[in-house]
């Protein structure tokens, strides 16, 4: 399994002679450190706001010492799982030092999984205790029975939360917090290899795979995040992406590094989020392209005036340049970051040159659209033929698999040693998205290698379809997926979801605006309207629009 | 000598089966990285700017992979020494990335050292080669036949040099570069423990100690720098700070990291530094308090108006009020940094905290006098009793030793496993300086162990007479060490440099002064006026003083 093997060739330097790691030099790298700092430096700052909540730094460190305690005392112990079902709510963020201080694996749920979903994740990290808020009881009661095995419930009756709420398990978090010791002498891993976090990708077909961190990996990208996002001791970072998300893009732990303070959110919801903004002078966010198009399409009655430039940055699929345009006119700079959970979040960022400054939004967000280049963190990126290995050509046209190496790549799936050995392989992360790389070396993301749609021999990437169908003034969403044909395969098919506030438009007429607007084998053949299937974390499930085509083509 | 021998309690764990470290997800840190990163990402951008000269990003990297090429042509490997003396010029910036890209250790030498200094590092070091700048040739000439063994010799004839100018080798660091191959295919390291830099501390007493330092922490505290002192894109950093103290202080590769300009500079003179400044915009720079007190004497009409804030961070003393006041109304403002050339520069700093803001610049100074807190990438800083290691009590007044413990610690000093052993010994780095830690957690540096003058049974700290000294209006610059005294055993004498623009003030007056201004034991019973000497750092050597003290007390 192991592919490194170096054969040192310094070992006879004067540089290898009694110059040994020892304790006062080397000591394994994790995020978990930050926090103990933070309450050192800054004991009286605001680290976590929730609705009239404040908790100190020295407050938040103190209940993750106290969860840790807590989780020893019902029997946690060091590799075992620890399992989460909450949105951004301070046991949430808490969870990520908590739990790993204990030395066990924090594994925070996607909480837009159905029952069967939740106890598959339960079931196969062997979580040994629940932590569950209580608005989420209707699928979390319909899970615990599929569990196969003995699991603690803790309740958390967030009291900001407003929705109708039950309580599963025998103790309430901040009872099973009391029952911590404030001053646990916790635990830091033995090596930095050590897992931290399982997360389980959504996965469009067959079971989710458990994506296992290591500590080195959250350190670096947390550092990776902070220096490409810019955060510093005065960021006021709003929770607007799910921190199940790849640990929230390592964000969870970065605001602390930095010294910054955590703004809790329980719903990506425009009239919580704006007022939150004003209210704590909000620097920094992310979120997917759904929430920049929610925040766009919110009543102007909601939207603050802002004096300053709030910093938000998205992935999963390329800003189109008229919310680019939109975001910016409402005082939010956008930045473009790529990545995926087996990679800590974004490992890749689009990093904006000085010479595309001056120019009209629209050629910007042509630029902006790419995905970029690496962080300083993430030791390579390219664009390869993902059987030779061999990266493609820079001509903004060959496609070819994005593949990363280093050391902000997942330490593999849980219990999955053949998917794992398959994505690691050959000495790269293969992430299986198709891509292109630009004679300037930036990549550009086309398709996942599903989502391609080959068309009477010719490969349409579905991303460049849609990209140009956001340009259409009535068109809020779309996602283009292949269509069966008995003529030429396949064929593109748009799902699109219209813009209230602008005109009415018919099938034909989208028809007839794409024939003007890109090559004619492009075009959609089919519109279908309607809202569109998202996952939790704002991505649009194409395998579900691709089966519907699929039935609708019968 | 290896004191880690940690006992897994997580082995067993399902997160340590089939999860191993591979070639995808495991690669040596090093800040060699950020280098070729740089170069893709921005190939035209300026990445080095010296008097005309304008090297772009991706000409640095050429320009690195030709030295690295070259010197493997001249015989260097892995593992060998090479050293360089030459002031903050392209070379020397160079070498910080070519000559560990042919796996081989680079030697920084401290140009203020004479010939016996520098052939005693070039013996020590077992220096290979030596590129040397055609201005130095008066001590190396000297130094050459003093070296025990065969040195290659390279001769950087630096355009930009003004003075007098000789040649000593055979071959000009032009003509050498032209020998390498632009596309040379580097060494990463093969272990991120490896050498990458060699640097002499410039040590009070007895031979000079070589502190090793490995890739690991160059790269850890590159990161650290960078978010500590808000490098990014847009900063431009003037070399004010000599490249061979600490590596620059790590911002030799943390300015690449961050895609950032470095702007050279042969020369720390106020005259060649405000011009600077204005063409280039510099954002970002550093140096001993030395190179503010020379910034702030300089003449009023080569003082630029500057409209934005230039960021100065200082360290090897607290900038007394006087200073920070004067630079801020010149536009600069001041952070304070600590730390030392075990620690690769600073790894700790005085976070400024909201509350301090509003306060008088007096008040301010007293606060960012401190040293502060550790970086984020420091594991561990403590005030403690160095027989014990127990921490002292954070109560202001009990002093300690400063204590320092993490992965931007050194390997360890070269071929001197003796005085390693004592450094790094209970698992902590003993930095020998002597402090406080106040009841906010701070630490306020007091002297080192052997500055504190001990007067009729009572601890002075030197520094707080200095403190209170550079208070009085005349005086620019003063060192205060112990003076033999028959009844006291030792009493305070201040070495006193006059401010050419104040009034001249008698030794009785500044005595007369110190009565009403510090406690009557504090007071000094002797003041000497004229320069102080200084090492190249801008450090006052007090050792010098105190045997001048010691002399004149006969």
């Amino acid at each position: 399994m192991n592919d490194l093997s170096p054969t040192s060739t310094v070992g006879d330097s004067v540089y290898e002679s009694g110059l040994d790691k020892r304790r006062a030099n080397f000591m394994p790298l994790t995020p978990l450190s930050f926090l103990p700092r933070a309450a050192h430096i800054l004991p009286d700052k605001p680290a976590v706001v929730h609705g009239p909540l404040r908790y100190t730094y020295a407050q938040f460190y103190e209940r993750c010492r106290r969860q840790a305690s807590a989780l020893k005392k019902h029997g946690i112990r060091a590799g075992d799982t620890v399992s989460i079902m909450a949105p951004n709510i301070p046991a949430m963020l808490e969870s990520f030092y908590g739990t790993p201080m204990a030395g066990a694996v924090l594994n925070a749920l996607n909480i837009r999984l159905d029952a069967a979903g939740i106890a598959f994740c339960l079931n196969h990290g062997g979580a040994k205790l629940l932590f569950t808020d209580t608005e989420f009881y209707p699928v979390i009661e319909k899970a615990l029975p599929l569990v196969d095995h003995d699991i603690i419930v803790i309740d958390i009756d967030d009291p900001v939360a407003t929705g109708d709420r039950k309580r599963l398990g025998k103790i309430e978090y901040e009872a099973f917090l009391a029952e911590g010791d404030p001053d646990e002498d916790w635990r830091l891993p033995e090596d930095e290899w050590e897992a931290i976090n399982l997360l389980y990708t959504s996965g469009t077909t067959g079971d989710p795979k458990g994506v296992v961190y290591h500590h080195r990996g959250a350190y670096l990208n947390s550092f990776g995040n902070a220096l490409f996002f810019g955060l510093n001791q005065d960021s006021r970072y709003l929770w607007t992406l799910p921190m199940f998300h790849c640990s929230g893009w390592c964000f969870t732990w970065a605001v602390t590094a930095q010294l910054g303070t955590h703004v809790c959110l329980r719903k990506v919801d425009p009239a919580l989020i704006f007022p939150l903004i004003a209210e704590h002078r909000v620097t920094h966010m992310c979120g997917a392209p759904i929430v920049l198009n929610a925040l766009v399409h919110a009543p102007d009655d909601i939207k603050p005036k802002l004096d300053y430039w709030v910093k938000i940055a998205t992935g999963g699929a390329a800003p189109p340049s008229i919310v680019i345009e939109r975001m910016e006119a409402m005082g939010f700079e956008v930045t473009h970051l790529y990545g995926s959970t087996e990679v800590y979040g974004p490992a890749v960022g689009c990093v904006v040159k000085d010479e595309w400054q001056g120019l009209p939004v629209t050629e910007r967000a042509g630029y902006m659209a790419r995905q970029g280049v690496q962080f300083a963190c993430l030791e390579g990126l390219m664009v390869a033929n993902p059987e030779t290995l061999e990266p493609v050509t820079r001509d903004g046209k060959t496609i070819g698999e994005v593949m990363m190496r280093g050391n902000i790549v997942m330490k593999g799936y849980l219990k999955n040693p053949a998917a794992t050995e398959r994505t690691l392989s050959g000495g790269w992360y293969h992430s299986g998205d198709l891509a292109v790389c630009h004679p300037d070396g930036y990549i550009e993301i086309k398709d996942r290698s599903k989502d391609i749609i080959i068309s009477g021999g010719e490969n349409i990437s579905s991303l460049e379809v849609e990209e140009t169908l956001y340009k259409h003034p009535s068109i809020m969403e779309c996602a283009v997926v292949a269509w069966p044909d008995q003529k030429w395969g396949e064929v593109p098919c748009a799902f699109v979801t219209l813009n209230p506030s602008a005109p009415d438009v018919t099938e034909d007429e989208i028809i007839a605006w794409s024939k003007e607007n890109m090559a004619r084998y492009k075009v959609p053949k089919k519109v279908v309207f309607g809202p569109l299937p998202k996952t939790s974390t704002g991505k649009i499930q194409k395998f579900v629009l691709r089966s519907q085509a699929k039935d609708d083509a019968r």
